[in-house]
């Protein structure tokens, strides 16, 4: 590398990056960490300069109004480059921990946490060919002093030194520290960290553009699977104490939720009345969440003809327009399919006190992918564990997590699928899709076992919605929303 | 015990207690903690009956507005029991903990962060005569369902079980698992947990009653000390990196802040002005503090006649006079010599976005109460690190704490003595204890520089003042504290 000069290494460069950009299958990250005054700005800036400006974002960031209203992994997720991209993150998710860790903003145990879901994030990355190479600028703290003290008496530089670098300056010990406890604890095969000596710029620059180069034109690297444990074995991937005991699910099962025992169907007029009061119950929950700042998320999943359309129209009628949005979750688009997977679901979070209901959801990647084969066995496999940290994040940042799974009992499907075909206005409702998926009706109830087994956790449980009767069904549902709702208006 | 009929039990504890109201010799608390239907509120509201009224205080808290703006321990800072009273406290502070780790809301770092957190908290109120009594009331699984299913199908207790309890049975498991964890993790000599089995609510008062009755009537146990450091060697006792490098105070020294170098005087027109724009720029980064809902937290010491007063009158010219409060710290009332010395500053914090300026603070422990025997060695020696910690519980708040030590040189103070000895409108503030104080002059300056090595931290270090010159002090008062404003301001 050394050998080249600056006019062929910077061609090498650009052309990796194009190429790279053409095959469209991985995305670099870059991350540009390090102690102040080492030439954070001047490297990136040129950086920028030699890639192809189209396919690179970079991001410096202070964290928006519209971040800080979400969980915190949201403001990175909305970040992440599609693939064919290059996205350079100045300090990236590593300067927040490390600062508020160096001022005693968070304490020992909140910063071992952080860490653990910095690698949790950069693992999934990896595992949806998003390659991320970390850079450590280090320098020694009297030369940092020397470098400070230089800039400041030039004029052409001294508006660049300020208050806060002089800080960083005299915490210069603490970061030292922290950083290398840092740098130990996600020092991982699949995202490692290079330390790079504090030299000249271009030398500086020269590192970062092998490493760059190298990640841009080799193969991305996989992530070690967790040795060893199956994904069976593995009950619940966040807490195995916080997995609730696995239920199989049979309709009879489904039914068990309160208000919807018995047999008989309701009469209309009893329906009516009883839907009034808990959508009216509803509409002062969510005026309470809303002034409280508590996001809602739901889910609702379901066989073919259980009526998710219906129940979710009688969530959505008790709700004030302004602050909710359904999102009916179909094959990912060509922006989406350039992304990891949980992308498009990070990217569709409320805001706080907003309600976003996902008809069907994230809950796709182990149901139909797995079922139809979209999703490699290692992918959906992975996927139970990723679909409860990603839960967790959203609990962790005080949402109400509902998730609904509407069951409906093979006859009474066959019965509505043939209601549907013989009805003019409903034939549009039913595809040929519909009448295969029905086919493979065993495959999905497996793949619902292992799903609510896994995935149905204390902080997220699922609700079973028998919805052979619809009026019923409906209430249930309003019903047990509402309690979620009320449960976590109680707690303080 | 189980001899005694009730009448002679009920009346050998309130003998108790009200011997030890008399005393004034400690305070005591009872936490009553534990699973979802083991019969609390009986128990408290019978203990309540049986103990004098007017020296008990219950608390089951639901955290109030005013408590959420403080820092955490705040909430429990405000309602411990004066010596000679005693409080009873329903899940304590240990019922957030618990509950949000079973919930998910936080993770295992966080969970460990605050149980250190809590036992610090009791250890403090143990060096201060609190006797902190930790019952936890346990239940089987199938017992508790059992007991709530009894209970709902009565209609005179049907009102008293709510969802809460349900949900709380259906996290029975995870509730048995971390609870255990926790009365491992906060088990200690001086506040041991005690587990009592949940039998008829006679039997468990019966224990309760025995454990109190021996918390009221024995002397209380006195935390081990930490074994084997001295203070002197224990350099910061929050983190000894966090630590800078430790100053000795000398006057030559407390002048090197930015703005006040050089030895002449400040003409006043060139002062006024410069005041002026300082107080300007003080007043517009409090109104973003206020929006930002940051609070300040100022603390000023220094030599006496150094001028605290006239530097704090600078600072509160310039701002809202709704937004702040001066507290000038004497010595404690009779109210606050009943409580552990702490409290007394902790109960004087601001809400979220005002501003408290402390005339002599907390630092009394190690300067004035250690230089004039107040305070017994094993006391102030502690102080140190007490203080570390108070420090650190205000800036995980988010607080920005601010400590301006004002110092002057031996013959200055002389020359402002004499001043204002012969100036009639001055002569009230010159007492017979200035002059005593100038006498222990160099125990004073020892005293100083222990503080000023264990208390310089990262999050909150001493900015040194030279007053020598009047006018350059003020200034630089408002210049730094400008500075500190302002770094925080850019952090998002």
């Amino acid at each position: 590398m050394t050998g080249l000069d600056e006019k062929a290494r910077r061609y090498a460069l650009l052309k990796a990056q194009l190429e790279m950009a053409q095959r469209e299958d991985k995305a670099v990250i870059l991350v540009v960490a390090g102690h102040a005054a080492t030439h954070k700005s001047v490297l990136v800036n040129q950086l920028n300069h030699w890639l192809e400006n189209r396919q690179t974002e970079v991001h410096a960031l202070a964290p928006s109004e519209e971040d800080r209203l979400r969980p915190y992994w949201w403001r990175y997720w909305r970040r992440v480059p599609a693939r064919g991209r290059v996205g350079v993150f100045v300090h990236g998710w590593y300067g927040d921990v490390l600062y508020a860790r160096v001022e005693q903003r968070i304490q020992a145990g909140a910063f071992t946490d952080r860490l653990d879901e910095i690698n949790r994030f950069e693992t999934t990355l990896a595992h949806d060919s998003v390659v991320v190479v970390k850079v450590w600028l280090d320098i020694g703290e009297a030369q940092q002093a020397a470098r400070l003290h230089h800039l400041q008496t030039d004029p052409a530089y001294a508006w660049q030194v300020s208050d806060r670098h002089w800080q960083r300056h005299a915490q210069y010990a603490p970061i030292q520290q922290y950083a290398e406890r840092m740098r130990a604890a996600t020092h991982t095969a699949h995202a490692p960290w290079h330390c790079i000596a504090s030299e000249t710029p271009s030398q500086q620059l020269n590192e970062i553009i092998a490493l760059l180069q190298d990640a841009l034109s080799q193969p991305a690297p996989v992530p070690a699977a967790s040795a060893g444990q199956s994904w069976q074995a593995a009950r619940n991937p966040v807490r195995s104490d916080n997995c609730l005991p696995p239920r199989r699910l049979a309709v009879d099962d489904a039914g068990a939720s309160k208000g919807s025992a018995g047999g008989s169907k309701i009469p209309k007029k009893v329906y009516r009345q009883a839907l009034d009061e808990l959508q009216a119950r509803l509409a002062h929950n969510h005026r309470r969440c809303l002034q409280r700042g508590i996001p809602v998320v739901l889910a609702f999943e379901g066989h073919d003809a259980a009526g998710k359309g219906g129940s979710i129209h009688r969530v959505t009628t008790a709700l004030d327009a302004r602050y909710y949005r359904v999102y009916s979750v179909a094959a990912p688009t060509d922006e989406e399919r350039l992304q990891p997977w949980l992308w498009r679901f990070w990217r569709r979070l409320p805001q706080d006190g907003r309600v976003a209901i996902f008809d069907r959801t994230w809950y796709g990647r182990v149901l139909v992918e797995r079922v139809e084969g979209f999703a490699r066995q290692s992918a959906w496999e992975r996927g139970f564990s990723e679909i409860c940290h990603f839960e967790h994040q959203l609990l962790l940042h005080g949402a109400i997590v509902g998730k609904f799974f509407l069951a409906i009992s093979k006859d009474e499907q066959l019965k509505r699928f043939n209601a549907r075909a013989n009805t003019p206005h409903k034939q549009h409702k039913l595809t040929d899709e519909d009448w295969r998926n029905r086919q493979r009706w065993n495959d999905y109830q497996q793949a619902l076992d292992d799903m609510l087994s896994h995935t149905h956790t204390q902080g997220a449980p699922w609700q079973l919605i028998n919805t052979d009767d619809k009026r019923r069904a409906r209430l249930s549902v309003l019903n047990q929303l509402n309690d979620l709702l009320e449960i976590r208006l109680e707690t303080p």
